[in-house]
């Protein structure tokens, strides 16, 4: 497994045993998530915006409206931070100050590149699609040249990225465990309930299993 | 319902239509929310940073270790970009390029102030901890005078927030309305499963209603 790039900005400060220095949990992450927050400068103020994305290989592609703000900043070559957070679980201690949650996240920095070839835009558009559910690009009208020409492609390439996660049963303080005050982790996950058909769909469709799969898809 | 402050900022350039402007909207998605992300500027860089949070009135705490480099930015008066995004559903159309996702986001804009004050700090502190599991603050052992002054709060006036949502169905071309492709929406919540004990916990102990109860807890 390739270590992640270490950088002033990726290195952790407060908390370096919460590093994961594996591509293929950055790639986890990033795959099973499924809205990132692109931070970006505009003026001199920050500006953090959900938004969705998808993963091929070491890039990142994120897209949109030419017209969107974020989408100009970025194409423009503004520095850009997304970050991608997975929340596992509640995490109660015996005392307030310990009470935490269990997490996974990637933050990635960089400068992302506006796509323009066809084909790369494209493959894009694809795994936008894919990411929301597995296999439904090939199930869909997929994208003609003018929509493909009207949609913007951001890329930004993984390799300064970092990795933090916490799981596991709260740390509380030596003389606490003895209280007697319940503690634990109460899991949680991003759960589909039945899908609810388009007011004008045909009749006699029914939805794509893996959109009615658990989550993680990855 | 009073309106939402508009800034050059918190406006909605592109979907204005999407934009809510009522402060109950706000404050439904701070409370059910349990993470925000965090964005501010370190040098030229934005960064972005998941943490949890809690919201008493018109403000937003932030909690941390003074040492944190966020904590230390915020605290020092930098602009700060603060956003929460509800997740609620895949939005899967007939095209591949009208795919969605419905949620609900809020965008804070704005400089924290560092809270000093001792009571303030204790009630944003309770606010924390019943913000992961109301009510749990009474049932847990409460901070110490030194943890108290341990913890570096921050305080974000909820002035200049915006309000974003999607929902309902995809919208497809016209045309496409008539090819028999399946779509929908599938909804997602963040769902708890059955606690986990600690390890280390007494016996008879069972683990708090609020914490197994749904969410929104709002």
């Amino acid at each position: 497994m390739e270590a992640l790039g270490s950088t002033a900005r990726t290195r952790l400060h407060r908390v370096p045993k919460a590093a994961v220095t594996d591509r293929s949990a950055l790639h986890a992450i990033l795959d099973e998530g499924l809205i990132c927050h692109v931070g970006f400068v505009s003026g001199d103020t920050p500006v953090v915006i959900p938004t969705g994305y998808g993963r091929v290989g070491e890039l990142l592609y994120l897209h949109g409206s030419p017209a969107s703000r974020m989408l100009r900043a970025l194409g423009a070559g503004a520095p850009a931070c997304v970050t991608v957070t997975l929340l596992d679980g509640l995490v109660l201690a015996r005392s307030a100050v310990h009470h935490s949650m269990n997490y996974r996240s990637a933050v990635v920095f960089g400068q992302a590149r506006l796509v323009t070839d066809t084909e790369e835009r494209v493959e894009a558009l694809r795994r936008f699609t894919d990411h929301i559910v597995p296999g439904r690009w090939d199930q869909v009208r997929q994208p003609d040249a003018r929509e493909v020409g009207a949609t913007a492609v951001l890329a930004l390439d993984l390799q300064e990225a970092s990795v933090k996660t916490r799981s596991g049963p709260p740390k509380d303080d030596d003389e606490d465990y003895a209280l007697p005050i319940w503690a634990g982790v109460v899991p949680l996950a991003l759960i589909p309930a039945a899908p609810v058909d388009d007011p004008r769909l045909l009749l006699g469709l029914t939805p794509p299993l893996a959109a009615t799969a658990p989550r993680p898809h990855a």
